[in-house]
């Protein structure tokens, strides 16, 4: 499966965002969209420092190419 | 509703970006317009560092790769 | 109007433009062209460090997914 | 052998990617996908920092373009 | 003029070149060639820190996308 | 010669190329293959820095925006 492809499939999922800045900063939330350049809308999205949630920031959109890695949260 | 979509919805609303650079930095403003880049143009912006309003920018244009993230702002 | 079309309606005018890099780096002068990416050609640039005129320029071109923010100067 | 096609010949072995962020920071695992932007999907992956595993990360997505490096792992 | 159409005017002569990265990394060249996406060749290179000549590069390659600035050197 | 067509020139010779990041980080290789975008396949790779060989890395792929810049290694 493409890298996208595998990105779409998560679509109604939890997934770990990482993006671009130092300190390292981590959003969590259900994907709810996502389109060619990876740019993401989340929804119900918790920022995470240093493994702690630090603020909830609701629904949110992700420039794709700020991003690092995405991967699933399995609960 | 894909990424860029749900950005145009928030034209004519308050939303908060935060843009790249170290420290962090977060625009305020009213949403004018916005591409398919996610270029912005927003209107009565403030800086924010730290959550404390340090500067009134006023019209400001926003280039879309250096946008880490977009939210609206609920009042 | 659309990000891109308001700052080609800046043309002939003074404006105020943030550029990536630590530490912030600000520079302000007559907007002389600009194109679909954002590139600029700037004359009679200065550059701004804490907002203090720092360096004089003069006609300088600057890449476009380097901008952060475009601001008109009101005199 | 052209970049691209390179990394393609290394679908289903284990890479180390080096991604941008300060301080360094290296995955390694078993490249399942790959597309012509450098995206890369990865399975079994495992954070690196200093040559240490720090953590298991399983299936990751990652953005071809904060790709410092990509080399196959030799064993 | 367009902004890249400027920079191709400068094609033969000596340009100053302020790339991304920290600390600040300015390098100054003949320009040789130049290309839509900005990506420069320069000939007799010398790389700048502070003002200073620090290091005789000769021929480089520039990649567009890493360049903050652009403008003539007056000689 | 243009930009890209300058560094197709330099295949099968060795490079020096120098990557975003901080600390500034050197790779040395023999150019195997290069495309449009500069992205680079290197052979016989090793890492500099502060002009010290640090690591063997052997084959490499380097992301082409993650360049900041190309000189031929003159031996």
């Amino acid at each position: 499966m493409f890298p996208t492809k595998k990105v779409q499939s998560l679509v109604g999922s939890k997934i770990q965002v990482e993006m671009k800045g130092s300190p390292r900063y981590v959003l969590e939330g259900i994907l709810n969209s996502v389109d060619e350049y990876l740019n993401l809308h989340l929804l119900e999205t918790v920022e995470l420092i240093g493994g702690e949630k630090t603020r909830s920031l609701g629904s949110v959109i992700l420039r794709g190419n700020n991003i690092i890695l995405i991967s699933p949260v399995v609960e």
